[in-house]
């Protein structure tokens, strides 16, 4: 590979020529350019992208902030690569495991200008520290983060949860079960309110026992289900966190021999290629339309124009365990 | 936040000396240390990480290079990622979608140090030119590299399909097929090496007809199921390039109501958490291990001390699909 020095060379032309030809500037004559044009073709020349980006103040890269790797992130991730490639940006991927020592380091080369914006998946930063790095360039968040500088394209779970509840309720299931995640979550909240919203409106008790909280994974859902063929006072049907746990209950339930979902109806959430493959009943999560989004936030910054956000809802993927 | 002008000026030290203090330099008086130590705490002082690694020559990241991100490659990088941190190494993740120009932008970051360190998952850069980067920091790679300067954790397939296939015939199995994946990958060649042995120790005759090949996902399984029963002269057996495809084939049969494994024996590839909660016979993929090992080929760059690599193989996990 030819690097612009030789470029240069064998062009008989400087270096700050054949650079100006590079970046496209007008301050070259048609046929200088046509010449070292030529000439890198012939050469196989690969342009080196720090070379322009230097020169253009820019790195071409978004920086994304995420504390773990898990599908629906997987999904996200792949869903904000594909939108920011198709503007001419790489991803780069900061993991943290939830460090804010390592959430520093990626704010400050948005500073340093290692990146050019960054997106946050999940953090532990306080939002103002986050949005103290505002100044030195564009930040989004996936997460929630309810600070008026951090734009976030978080969408209110209690749509989503409303949906599925309203679904088993017209369906007849009176005795529903909540397998929550993390208690705490602004998710869980939005959640429990849905369900309480739902429950009071079919002038239904709530029944607290019927609260499972951080259930996040298959085996979590197994243990769910193991726990409910122990009960006397067993629930018709279960709304999960997201679809891992609903698989999870699924396959236990056909591995103790409960009928779903004559004897126990389960949704899942997010809508993941598991729940389409084992016939699950789930939410419809628009992650994909949400990354998508999330590039769109940026791109004032990045672009130097807006573009539309996308209107985004979620939906009912009605399959065979409801 | 303190910066570290703030606690130079509280503490009435110079920024020398307080940096001496955070980078656990000798030349600092203990009384001298102690007090610079109780500012920073009482200012809630948290180090900047860059400033530290420019003073050591060092940014604790190793860059990891991939293609794409899939379930397979998620799991490799959770394990990387754990083994990283566990050194004090944080994990940057450059996406490139098979785009060598960004590729380069990755190796060009080694060479800058902005990274200490480069995994190479996938890429379609030349191992050549890959390797022309050694000098600047180490680099491995969980791809096959076949270079003597680039250590590689990638394992022989050749052995775990050979494991699925004694399965199958020593069960009875004959007339197995194969969904291959990449046709033209060291992968595909070695299962089909190891295909072509079994067949022959048995003195079984090698179908072509049953070789499909560039099936990747689930619904890639669900169509060679669908492609299958329209065959006359059906397998009694499949092989699959990996557990998405095996889910596709067993979903679609149940759709289909073919009995597996009566009518159609099917193993997977990886031990995915997919194949254990389907119930799927499936090639144990030390992936988490091949990450781990990956760290430890890049210790001694890393760590100034060599680790032990682990021992790995393939093994068997038997379920109700054969």
């Amino acid at each position: 590979m030819s690097t612009l020095d030789q470029i240069a060379k064998l062009s008989g032309f400087s270096k700050a020529t054949v650079s100006r030809v590079l970046n496209g500037s007008r301050h070259v004559s048609p046929d200088t350019r046509k010449k070292i044009l030529a000439i890198m073709k012939e050469q196989d020349y690969v342009p080196n992208r720090n070379a322009i980006s230097l020169s253009k103040g820019r790195t071409q890269q978004i920086g994304m902030i995420t504390m773990n790797l898990n599908e629906l992130i997987l999904h996200f991730m792949n869903g904000f690569v594909e939108s920011a490639g198709r503007h001419g940006f790489q991803t780069i991927i900061y993991t943290t495991g939830g460090d804010s020592q390592k959430e520093l380091q990626a704010l400050e080369d948005l500073k340093r200008k290692r990146v050019d914006g960054l997106l946050i998946l999940t953090s532990v930063s306080s939002p103002g520290l986050i949005a103290s790095y505002r100044k030195y360039g564009p930040i989004v968040s996936w997460q929630r983060m309810d600070h008026p500088d951090i734009p976030s394209v978080a969408m209110n779970q209690f749509e989503g949860y409303a949906l599925a509840l309203e679904h088993l309720l017209t369906r007849g299931y009176t005795r529903i079960a909540n397998a929550f995640g993390r208690p705490s979550s602004i998710n869980t909240q939005s959640r429990r309110e849905a369900y309480e919203q739902a429950m009071a409106a079919y002038s239904l008790p709530v029944d607290e026992q019927w609260y499972y909280s951080s259930i996040y994974s298959i085996a979590d859902g197994e243990r769910v289900l193991r726990s409910l063929m122990e009960q006397q006072n067993r629930p018709e049907a279960i709304l999960c966190a997201n679809d891992l746990v609903a698989a999870g209950i699924v396959s236990e339930a056909r591995r103790q021999g409960l009928g779903v979902p004559e004897n126990l109806a389960i949704v899942g959430f997010d809508d993941t290629e598991l729940a389409k493959t084992m016939g699950i009943t789930t939410v419809r999560n628009p992650v994909a339309g949400q990354a998508e989004n999330a590039f769109r936030l940026l791109a004032p910054a990045l672009l130097g124009k807006a573009l539309a956000l996308q209107p985004l809802a979620f939906s009912l993927a009605i399959r065979e365990t409801t």
